[in-house]
């Protein structure tokens, strides 16, 4: 199924709106129906104290990342919500750089499941798996952001 | 049971050297024996699309707050890492600041859970509950922050 | 606010209808406006290769009792079904019988935040908590169990 | 890798120990270095009031899977207890029976992370998913299954 080419422009206007994600250094990967990417590079203002990436900061581009995804489903004149997302932290996030890679698991009529995977690259290219996502997201009509 | 002195030493030189902490205008705020508070004002750069707390930065801080509520019960020499959380998001977080409480419902001898309450504040002081976490953090050996 | 009448008979019908309930031996307990009970002896065909309560058997009394607690508080004419739960164990699960209590902790027009624990009592009536669980539950009209 | 004859005897041997997987009419399906799949008839004693089978029996098996899939990859002389795990319903469990898939996504040293899919299959075959699941199961010395 070809990407109507407005919810490409639709994810790409929404992200340039989405402050956070300009504050972390993220921005848009591959975009495709149902599926999303995010990159950010790892600087040492989103580090913890063991100078691994922050567990926030990686769970919030999984989140972004999943709630694009989700929005490549939904109908135009919908905006996402999240509702909730559980992640499991696999190992230490350190690298050059992190990808959040979310995907559509079910589109439904209000909720949609997604999981992510962020890994991080390292300067040889080597990919480590970091965080494992699974989320619901729900489509609300735009201008309207309640839950 | 009083906080032993070094707990909360530990607790206010690992968060100052969590640099996402800094790079979020997140401070630390009451710390007691299974229970941290870390507050945070709302800032533009936090925000998402649609102008409330983006849930990554709300996330961050209830992942610090739990990861600190569970380090004041484990031995001197432990650091701590996350193994998971989930979040549900109640509310859009709109308001002056947002705070994280988190408090440990069970600390183990390897895994501590923990459960934290992200309100935000209005300028009038009413408080809205906008994330509820439930967490398993790690007990690791200082210097050594494997999982 | 009392529960309408109504309510309490919702869902006492609605608990007799469920044969998984009755296949655990689980029974209903306390109903009230975003709380609910639902008590299960200890049997032997219940237990895990440990000889504690399998947390299959706890999580789906703590299931049944957020999805109850939510549907107290849903107009007449809803159903209700589970969109997402997470569980947290925290000990084996021993003794004479378990009690799951639920309680709302947000109630939407089509979501609703759950957060169950279940306790298990020992034959002197002391309780241990076993399992904490948050959840998501959904209103769907009712005879369209769609999700 | 191979499956260590022992390890697939030891999840046959601690899989009959489950009364639990007995009493819902689960049995061990195929078993493979971090993969575990288990069957579960559809049987009126296991369903909710809408006549799907109840979250309760899709997660034990789910839960049950990752267990015996992240014990496939312990050391001899290890059992596994669940730590936690989230599911998201994804559709009305319907058909003639499940099926629990699972595998390893990460395995540790005290930790391993799991996912699993429950399926279930028609009368012509056709397969329906109707639950994810994240989870972290834990090694401990056998005899001793505290947490």
């Amino acid at each position: 199924m070809p990407l109507e080419p407005t919810a490409a422009e639709r994810i790409g206007a929404s992200f340039t709106r989405q402050a956070f994600m300009r504050h972390l250094g993220a921005t848009l990967g591959h975009v495709a129906p149902g599926e999303v990417e995010i990159l950010m590079p790892l600087r040492p203002e989103l580090t913890q104290q063991t100078g691994s990436l922050h567990a926030g900061a990686t769970t919030a581009i999984a989140d972004s990342a999943c709630g694009y995804a989700a929005l490549t489903l939904m109908p135009a004149g919908s905006e996402v919500v999240s509702v909730e997302f559980k992640v499991n932290l696999l190992a230490p996030a350190t690298g050059a750089h992190a990808v959040a890679r979310a995907r559509v698991l079910r589109a439904g009529r209000t909720l949609t499941v997604c999981r992510a995977t962020v890994v991080t690259v390292g300067t040889t290219g080597e990919e480590t798996a970091v965080l494992e996502m699974q989320a619901t997201m729900m489509a609300v009509p735009l201008e309207r952001p309640a839950r």
